[in-house]
């Protein structure tokens, strides 16, 4: 058989800085940040693209942005700041996207200029998205705003859009130019917002490192409470073991199967979509590991004290448990649809993380729909 | 200053399989292929997607396809084989692309199934971008059926579409899982598309490879008629340059300037929107060498022997050296802008490929309109 074989490597490398207040004239590290980018010669271009849950909080976003750029040699602030819609509606709408492609191809944005998204997860990955298709492929810088962006989505290498309904149906693997976590905007959250983005924090733990979780559990009235400095470990932490995960388990663009950073979300994924996103990501990923959790328990997987540790914690972050659309009558239950979504969405085999203990991820291959029936009665009648 | 930093490589690999009736019962070449990506206990789907530029003159290969797939173990074939447009028209249509996200939708093909193209470098790039961002990835495999596609862009790692007129606005590098040069389909080719389609190795040898290019001139007779052994070696080593090219510089995602591999190009995106992709790609882009070279020779960089070698192989082949929307009367001339739009979608600052003799690539920076002027003029008026 005659073939020519092909062979490279990619490198792929950036850093998430951890500041506050990063437009601030006197805070040099978004500007330090693009100074060891510049390129002589060139002029780089910088197109920014705000998510509106954050410049309904921080009016004079807009103004900091471009008092900042001004003083940068070598960049080029767009004028036009854009601002879109923040959510999960942001991903639903295909006009959106392809308004800011247009917006790439109007300000002649190149792979050499950066686009930089502003926002929660969701604008991010829209951002993340039209950045990576544009030209093939432009460079972009995330400042993600929220706790679940910053601790989880906003530090990974994915982006998306849904599509017919299904979340994230198109989309790429293509990592940021650089992260940019800015506690500021932590302290300007909904309630439903911070709360909702410690799940990610929890699942990381339970999955990976059973000290972290300790240390949740010692915290976890300060946590109940968005306690600051408390948040901000935990979001640091998170975005570590995630990022750990992500370059360290030799598979950061997910060819195989195995996706335990995904544990909770099979069923997450599908309430977010049944409950038409009226639920959070983070909240739904709370019932999910809930799930998860007890049915591990069901199955003999998890010993009581370990379930019992987990329900405690989700309670006192007073995080959910259970919705109503998790009933589960027959195998036809909208949820149960979940789980070949689940599948196909991740291809192969299907494949669920669940749990042998804290910090001690175990991975199977089939989900007994008489046990899981179970689990979601307890979960709503037990706790 | 506080940061986490994230550091991880990709490994890519893809062979690229040289063949003659690829699905004959007693070709074993794509099954093994198959087989070695078996994975126990998964059925993997294969969805095919054919340029009717093929189908029409191989009326039974929907049914070669279809008997052949269903003697492999392991994988089941999606009965609807779809048949799509040719040609950059495929490229312009944005509805064509979701057509066909649907169809990777409604028959769940997930990440661990093959979308499979065949047919032409615009089909190639349309089914490998809707692969790319399908589900944040399909595997796709390419059976490019043209000289251009088998020698250049089918065995490399880019796809996209056009958009708002701009060639390859939208698309990312994506490498094939496989690539099947089938030769039996060069023999049912029009002419215009294999002679145009050679025009790649005269580049990439101009570019790289001397000894390519003395092979050419040496054959050049044979090749101009389009004898099949002659053809077959041309493809072969061409596409073994451009891979080299892709796999040995450093760059295979393009992250900086320098692109050697798009010598003549500048001006032949140009001229093919100009024309409304009237003129091939391999014919405009043989017009865009000979204006280079002779550009390059004006300046002083190509001597004239060796000018005179390029224009006199190009003649042999019976490829074209000028159109008269080359034409340039001032800076505003049309093609003048096909300058800008290169550096924008390559980014940072203009970076054209030039020769300094065969073999010896040069890039410069910067291109005199007068000079190129000359050099239109001449093409018009001399050869």
């Amino acid at each position: 058989m005659s073939y020519i074989q092909q062979s490279f490597s990619v490198q792929f490398e950036y850093k998430v800085f951890f500041t506050e207040h990063l437009f601030d004239p006197s805070n040099p590290v978004f500007a330090e940040f693009l100074d060891s980018r510049a390129e002589k010669g060139i002029r780089k271009k910088l197109l920014f693209i705000v998510d509106d849950g954050v410049t309904k909080h921080h009016e004079t976003l807009q103004e900091q942005i471009t008092a900042y750029c001004s003083s940068l040699d070598n960049y080029e602030l767009v004028q036009d700041i854009i601002v879109v819609p923040g959510g999960e509606a942001s991903k639903n709408d295909l006009q959106l996207f392809y308004w800011l492609v247009n917006a790439v191809d109007q300000h002649a944005i190149d792979r050499h200029s950066y686009v930089i998204g502003i926002g929660g997860g969701s604008v991010l990955d829209l951002v993340g998205y039209v950045a990576a298709v544009s030209h093939r492929g432009i460079k972009h810088i995330r400042i993600p705003t929220t706790v679940l962006s910053q601790n989880d989505s906003g530090v990974g290498v994915k982006n998306g859009i849904n599509y017919h309904g299904k979340k994230n149906f198109l989309g790429t693997f293509a990592p940021p130019a650089a992260v940019f976590n800015d506690a500021f905007y932590l302290t300007t959250l909904d309630e439903r917002d911070w709360r909702s983005g410690m799940i990610e924090a929890v699942k990381v733990a339970l999955i990976k490192d059973a000290a972290f979780f300790e240390w949740m559990e010692t915290h976890a009235d300060e946590l109940a409470v968005g306690e600051p400095k408390s948040l901000q470990y935990l979001i640091r932490r998170c975005a570590e073991l995630h990022m750990q995960h992500i370059g360290g388990a030799g598979d950061p663009f997910e060819s195989g199967s195995s996706r335990p950073l995904d544990f909770g979300h099979w069923s997450a994924h599908k309430l977010e979509q049944l409950t038409d996103f009226e639920l959070r990501h983070g909240e739904a990923v709370s019932i999910g590991i809930a799930l998860d959790s007890v049915y591990a328990w069901l199955m003999g997987m998890l010993d009581a004290e370990s379930l019992e540790r987990i329900i405690q914690l989700l309670k006192t972050l007073r995080l959910p448990l259970y919705h109503p659309l998790l009933e589960i009558e027959d195998d036809s239950s909208p949820i149960m649809a979940g789980l070949e979504e689940f599948r196909e969405h991740l291809g192969g085999r299907l494949t669920i993380a669940l749990l042998e203990g804290p910090g001690k991820g175990k991975e199977v291959h089939s989900i007994d729909p008489a046990t899981l029936r179970k689990a979601v009665n307890m979960l709503r009648d037990k706790w």
